[in-house]
């Protein structure tokens, strides 16, 4: 599969194109300023040297990784969600949209949610985009965990959305990163309840100076278990 | 510790006082029905009978287990939430309540919340009751699970609160619980987030036919690990 990532140049598209690379996929990293893109392909290229197929991992503008892509990622923080994402509302036509987007913000060092008229980042989206099947996906990783790829990524991701076609493919490319599980979280309606624990987990790593994912136990074949 | 359970007769509250009464702390189960409380004290009893200390496990009125409680639990219907703790705001004065309540509906068969003025159910106690030490915890736990005491309660307890001492209570008596874990997880206005997984958890339960719990990875102790 091809990835283009929206915006892929910040840490969390960083460790996001990390992965998915050394999962085999090719990937488009976007940004609105291709020097910045093609810097950040660089930065991809030599931590994934070695470890993965040679795939290839190019810089380009948003436009060109959209057009390029099979799976669109938009990874830019919520300031920039709706008007990057209704700038590229042609180009994103029917495509699959994961929305890793988490309208955060900040009272303090308290991390709260900004209000989003349309529910979550994932459905302003969807609004936005109504031919695209957005599914919401990787809200509640560390950006440096994701970097740290010398280690399993941690935690599980929790995958919602309204195209059930759309989830499965998702699902089954969280599958192919070897560390990762994606669980069926349900429509989109529920990621706001998923964006939200990333202000959880950012108060927690605040109070335990860590960086923190959630996992999902009780299914049958959970990836975490207790330690004995 | 004497526990006293507010509304302790329903699913939730039968797990609570069995995993409470297994770590060793007194148990006043409360109800509005006085009788009711007496039957569900035997059931707990039963059901704990021979693998714990003979810990007192008594049933009684809801205002009598809040006046012989150090620390109190709520665990009704969100419905009755706001009604009952008016009821007994006198009696629960400057103690520690635990609030376990989530706002939950459902839109047919997708869980969902219920929109709280106060933000969340554990800040609407804290509001009717500003005497009283308010922390959220136990919000993410299936009754089944529980209440199954014969495996170790499954899932680590995000815990949220205004005071601190309240909070580290709450921490210390959740870690005497030998297979839970109290997780620091910030304010209480952080404890509509931590409410809120509940409906996401109830969507995968939907989904994978199962009875999940979430834990935090990424702490250097933490609970749970992957497996290999």
């Amino acid at each position: 599969m091809t990835i283009g990532l929206i915006g892929g140049t910040g840490p969390e598209g960083l460790g996001l194109a990390m992965r998915f690379a050394l999962s085999g996929q090719e990937i488009y990293v976007g940004s609105r300023d291709l020097q910045r893109a093609e810097a950040a392909a660089d930065v991809i290229r030599t931590a994934v040297q070695g470890k993965c197929s040679d795939v290839p991992i190019l810089g380009v503008e948003n436009h060109d990784a959209v057009l390029q892509a099979d799976i669109v990622v938009v990874v830019v923080p919520y300031a920039g969600h709706a008007s990057i994402l209704t700038s590229l509302r042609d180009v994103i036509a029917d495509k699959i949209l994961i929305d890793a987007v988490v309208p955060l913000r900040f009272d303090g060092a308290c991390p709260s949610i900004i209000t989003v008229a349309e529910g979550s980042a994932a459905q302003q989206a969807q609004t936005l985009l109504p031919e695209a099947r957005v599914v919401g996906a990787f809200h509640n990783f560390s950006a440096q965990k994701l970097q740290d790829i010398s280690n399993p990524a941690l935690g599980d991701v929790l995958v919602t959305g309204d195209s059930v076609d759309a989830k499965d493919t998702v699902i089954n490319l969280i599958g192919n990163i070897g560390d990762l599980r994606g669980i069926d979280a349900g429509p989109l309606s529920l990621s706001k309840f998923v964006e939200d624990i990333t202000a959880v987990l950012l108060s927690i790593n605040y109070r335990y100076r860590s960086n923190t994912s959630v996992c999902v136990v009780g299914l049958d074949d959970s990836k975490y278990q207790r330690k004995d």
